[in-house]
């Protein structure tokens, strides 16, 4: 396994609100990228690193007024740092690919649209944080809130604090995401997470092939 | 005890690098506004709060690598957040006096400076979280580096990640700590850290009997 022969590494990130299958297309990408012998390094935020790993568990677990919009948005582009500082940006140089569920759309998404903090207000903490780096792919998978919610009702686990959010906190959040598609379409594919895993899967695996040729 | 009839709350910072002396003077403080009729809210940073502490252990304990400081300054705002939001704030606006050990000048100080981020890059992070909101009154406890170091060599605790930072980032910490004096004039007092704890404390209580007609 290893690097392509083909190709330099990329940056594919999952987006979407929850509940839409983010982590169980991400390990489908991760098996069908191995099957064109690429082995792609896999993370997540937040977290994905060393110290970004205790961030995320103060981000998630508690109550929903635990942090404010402001506080959440500084944890998670910390947590991101350490992302980007010591799995993404290492992989990545050296000539892995690598796929991370979420990535900065999310914190866009979740504190400049659901938490309506607005992203002027969020971009400049953007640029401290990562800068002009981006995703060489972002695939943002569309679901109604009130399905993608009613999918993590089943899930046993913690780490459910955005989930309690209301109902309108998630209808802020998938416009928000549609939003930033449309910003930033040279990267940003939608997929509608309405479909079947295996339509969904089928319609992200078209995407790469046509974008890297693989 | 309480609030002062003479006055509205009041928000007092003691700022300045490692080994100055600030909690002891936080505390001679506190009595000193105490004879005075004035029970303050003590409070310090990184921490001072719920959510705030448990940042406070992610910044001060482990290597000096852990945090770049780039997620440092994410974090001590991230903290910061929480202490004003839940601890500073209320307090208040309650019409209570605050004394904080450490605020935003350490980290535009310890980042800014001592990590040469840039005070101009830190900047937009602190509008973003703290606003236009700043202390009455801050003395900057200053002493020579090398005597400062010193003094914390005796302490037992682990709370040492910036202590073990080299002499010439906390050559660049005194000089931040000095150039932020005299930007934010208005409200800093430098205060000689070298001489006795009492003359210290002395110099202090001067200030603020002429500052709030004591």
């Amino acid at each position: 396994m290893g690097k392509s022969e083909v190709s330099t590494g990329m940056f594919i990130t999952l987006e979407g609100g929850d509940g839409t299958g983010k982590s169980t297309q991400a390990a489908l990408l991760q098996e069908f990228l191995k099957s064109r012998s690429i082995d792609p390094v896999m993370t997540r935020e937040p977290g994905g690193a060393p110290g970004a790993n205790e961030i995320r568990e103060l981000l998630l677990t508690g109550e929903p007024d635990r942090w404010d919009a402001v506080g959440e948005t500084l944890l998670f582009y910390a947590s991101r740092r350490n992302n980007l500082r010591l799995t993404i940006w290492p992989a990545l140089e050296a000539g892995q690919w690598v796929i991370c569920d979420r990535f900065a759309d999310s914190t866009l998404a979740y504190q400049g649209f659901g938490n309506q903090l607005g992203l002027d207000a969020v971009k400049p903490i953007h640029e401290f944080a990562v800068g002009s780096f981006e995703p060489d792919l972002t695939f943002v998978l569309d679901i109604d809130p009130a399905t993608g919610i009613g999918r993590t009702q089943g899930r046993a686990h913690n780490e459910d604090r955005f989930e309690k959010m209301d109902l309108s906190f998630h209808e802020r959040l998938r416009q928000g995401f549609l939003t930033l598609a449309e910003l930033y379409k040279h990267r940003c594919v939608v997929i509608n997470a309405e479909q079947s895993v295996e339509d969904i899967q089928a319609a992200m695996q078209q995407v790469l092939i046509e974008r890297f040729s693989l």
